[in-house]
């Protein structure tokens, strides 16, 4: 089983991830398969360069590239496994291609909605140095995310999880829905 | 106030309009602002006729159109009663019309969503004359709607409803959730 990971910045992903990684389940960032990508072709691993390097597989291999480049990890981890969380799916582009690599798996969407004005409090609270510091450079960063199609991955989700609470209210939500997929699993 | 209530096709929002109006609060559709101005241009309200007017409209108007030509009946609303729901919104340009027109008035967006999967059976049940019948059929109409950019409207939602349960469950999610909008109301 793939479970693809979506949501817009400062929705809560991290959470869900390590409720997944607290239950044994391996999870892989769409982000490494670029930083990995850098490292290769010996190019910095600074903003610019990553964003240099996602613009360049995306001209090489089209607009699901970073699905294309983290297919052996994923192909491997499913081998060992059977179940891989693939974190910061991005764009309609890149499901087609995990569905198409791997037919004979269930692939499902778990979307995390978060209200925008509390995930802009809460990128403005977090503070990594990519972070918004306003609401007009929060709306910038969700437009550019918005323009890769992630509105469109969210939409077909299977599995939504709202991260519209207080931060125990998230956690036993999150338990619920793992639980829930889980268990049709294996 | 006004309440922009998206979702897929499928996903309840007619369950949605339904407890407004039973609260007293006007529901208008975009689709009416399409059949009200195939009436006036003398067009036949066929799908054809309707599907040429409202590419007509937004040639003429730009992606907002269908916004603009509801703009009129929404003000009428807003001075009478001060709050109104308008269900059907599909793209982010309908969405920046209504926030740009009524710059004083808290402008919501409450989004329905429910499975691919629960959607296509559901759909399939009830039959109209243009829900699809096959998966593909299926498929088809929702990426139709996704082309208008209904994926980005409901990623930026201020209240989400999950359809993913049974009738009662859904009943009382939307119960509550109107209730938590209209406790904002005046």
């Amino acid at each position: 089983m793939i479970i693809l990971l979506v949501g817009m910045p400062g929705s809560g992903k991290g959470e869900v991830a390590k409720a997944f990684r607290r239950r044994g389940i391996p999870v892989i960032s769409m982000g490494d398969a670029i930083r990995e990508e850098a490292e290769k072709r010996g190019i910095p691993k600074t903003p610019e360069g990553l964003k240099y390097v996602s613009l360049k597989v995306r001209e090489e291999l089209g607009p699901g590239a970073v699905a294309i480049l983290t297919i052996p990890k994923v192909r491997g981890i499913i081998k060992r496994k059977g179940i891989v969380v693939i974190e910061g799916v991005r764009s309609p582009a890149e499901v087609q291609e995990f569905r198409r690599e791997f037919k004979n798996e269930r692939v499902i969407i778990l979307a995390i909605h978060s209200p925008p004005k509390v995930r802009f409090e809460r990128l403005r609270r977090r503070g990594r140095s990519d972070d918004p510091k306003t609401w007009n450079e929060f709306l910038d960063r969700d437009k550019k995310e918005l323009g890769f199609g992630i509105g469109e991955v969210m939409s077909l989700a299977d599995y939504v999880i709202l991260n519209n609470c207080t931060f125990n209210e998230f956690q036993r939500k999150i338990e619920k829905v793992v639980s829930k997929i889980l268990s049709n699993w294996p």
